[in-house]
């Protein structure tokens, strides 16, 4: 079951943490950014960067998130480094979750989940265009749009992380309300969540249907944590979002149950004052290592 | 305003219906299937039946709606489909709903935004890579994942369309359950689409930040729309999916505020034996007269 393969990989590299390769053409080195003139060379630019950092991070974690609007905003050319990042991350050994929130009425769910976690078939030829290991969906439309997921999931041993409770300030708007049957909507959702991926449960209890849980809102994460001790959780929002070590550490148990998203804080801590002196690979490498330092002090 | 705009359109072509080209490889005729053996060849085949289609239907429709999950499933060469097509669209006079259902918390909706009604900056250059006149999105996230994209509408006169009541079968799930305040999560949903939508509500009265309300739920549909004067509806689930012109006409007041989506019924309509004889573009040609025509009986 993949998600047994992703805490494997997590107790191999004593690191419950992701590094988030949302490369924007903003936080390439100066030196780089000024070389481009067209798509294709941020493409190219975007593309070189990531190589570089999974090159040097591929032996400290086990997986990296990458976020396809950082892509998507740079057209077919930002599509081309999405899959060649994606591609070259699972060839180098690391798990790869691809963080789409893709969602939609069953028939146009099942055409998302080729593209990442299926297969199109092209006369009997079977294409696997963005090949990634965990997706990451939005489940507002209910059953009929994540069970096309779910059932790729099953035969093609992958995973998915649903949202449940979302790390930005405002998540709380409508997932924090109560609804009729007394529990709040982040809640239902975790409840869909965990009814889903009940086909799916690993050796060590957990589902590769997983949630997404904010680390900067540590009451709610107590309380899914609780209440559905088989959901996996992807743990965005620690670092440049506020999210603290301590508070994050109740998404655990016995250190296992989560892994830990940063994106901005590995990708440009070559441009922190703490790193001084150091490029941006050898500045990540450290900043990763910190980071698995600080989230280990506590869980 | 972009909602005057696509109002005009629908008066001008007395046809508040909008062709989804949701083009999937099994939809094309067998010959063009037959030719096929790579990801590009697939690409240029979608590309020649979406412009086919677009010439013969241009003068009929004020707009097509163009869902990515078909163009994603082929890769880098699908989206150079989806990005074509969408140009040809607007090239030949149709409006362009890209249905990409896109969400994320702030910096990254604003990466979305820029892909699809935004632009994105290369050293001072401005790039817009598949250039749509509306979007849908999902709200989950709340305000702060839904307001970058509203900035790119006031900047660069742009629409949206955010999933509130969606057409699947298991759409009440969540969306019809009751909230503390006694209104269903679709119902909040509406209010909130209605407050992001107050800085650009146009001459008849309807904001460019509009909702979809599925034609397949018509108590709810109607709730919304007697609610939520403000809100255009695009209206998916006509046809293949069971909705029915009688049940749709609550969305609309006085033959105004919703534009109807049919996919499947129209791109797919040379299999029907209704229209047998014809080749595609032709079949498509009939059908989508016949489905206005069916729809303006009771609007």
């Amino acid at each position: 079951m993949i998600i047994d393969k992703l805490i494997e990989k997590i107790e191999q590299t004593k690191n419950p943490s992701v590094i988030g390769l949302d490369t924007c053409f903003d936080y390439l080195p100066k030196e780089m950014q000024e070389k481009c003139n067209s798509l294709e060379d941020v493409s190219k630019a975007i593309t070189k960067f990531n190589f570089d950092l999974i090159d040097t991070l591929k032996d400290e974690i086990p997986a990296v998130k990458v976020q396809v609007a950082y892509y998507e905003m740079y057209g077919v050319e930002g599509m081309k480094a999405f899959r060649d990042t994606i591609k070259y991350a699972r060839d180098n050994g690391l798990m790869v979750i691809a963080d789409v929130k893709r969602n939609d009425i069953g028939s146009t769910a099942s055409c998302y989940s080729r593209a990442y976690i299926g297969a199109s078939d092209i006369n009997g030829k079977k294409i696997t265009p963005f090949e990634s290991d965990f997706i990451t969906v939005n489940g507002y439309l209910g059953s009929d749009g994540i069970l096309p997921f779910v059932k790729d999931c099953e035969q093609n041993d992958k995973g998915l992380f649903v949202l449940v409770k979302t790390s930005n300030p405002t998540s709380g708007e409508l997932q924090d309300l109560n609804m009729e049957n007394g529990k709040t909507l982040y809640n239902n959702m975790a409840s869909l969540v965990d009814k889903w991926g009940q086909t799916t449960i690993g050796k060590y209890g957990y589902s590769s249907i997983g949630a997404v849980v904010g680390a900067t809102h540590k009451e709610q994460a107590l309380l899914i944590r609780k209440e559905h001790p088989h959901l996996f959780f992807l743990i965005p929002g620690y670092g440049a979002q506020g999210g603290k070590a301590e508070d994050l550490a109740v998404c655990f148990e016995n250190g296992k149950g989560g892994i830990v998203n940063s994106s901005r804080g590995i990708l440009c801590a070559y441009k922190k004052p703490e790193y001084a002196g150091l490029d941006y690979k050898q500045a990540a490498l450290k900043a990763a290592i910190n980071m698995k330092k600080d989230i280990t002090r506590f869980i």
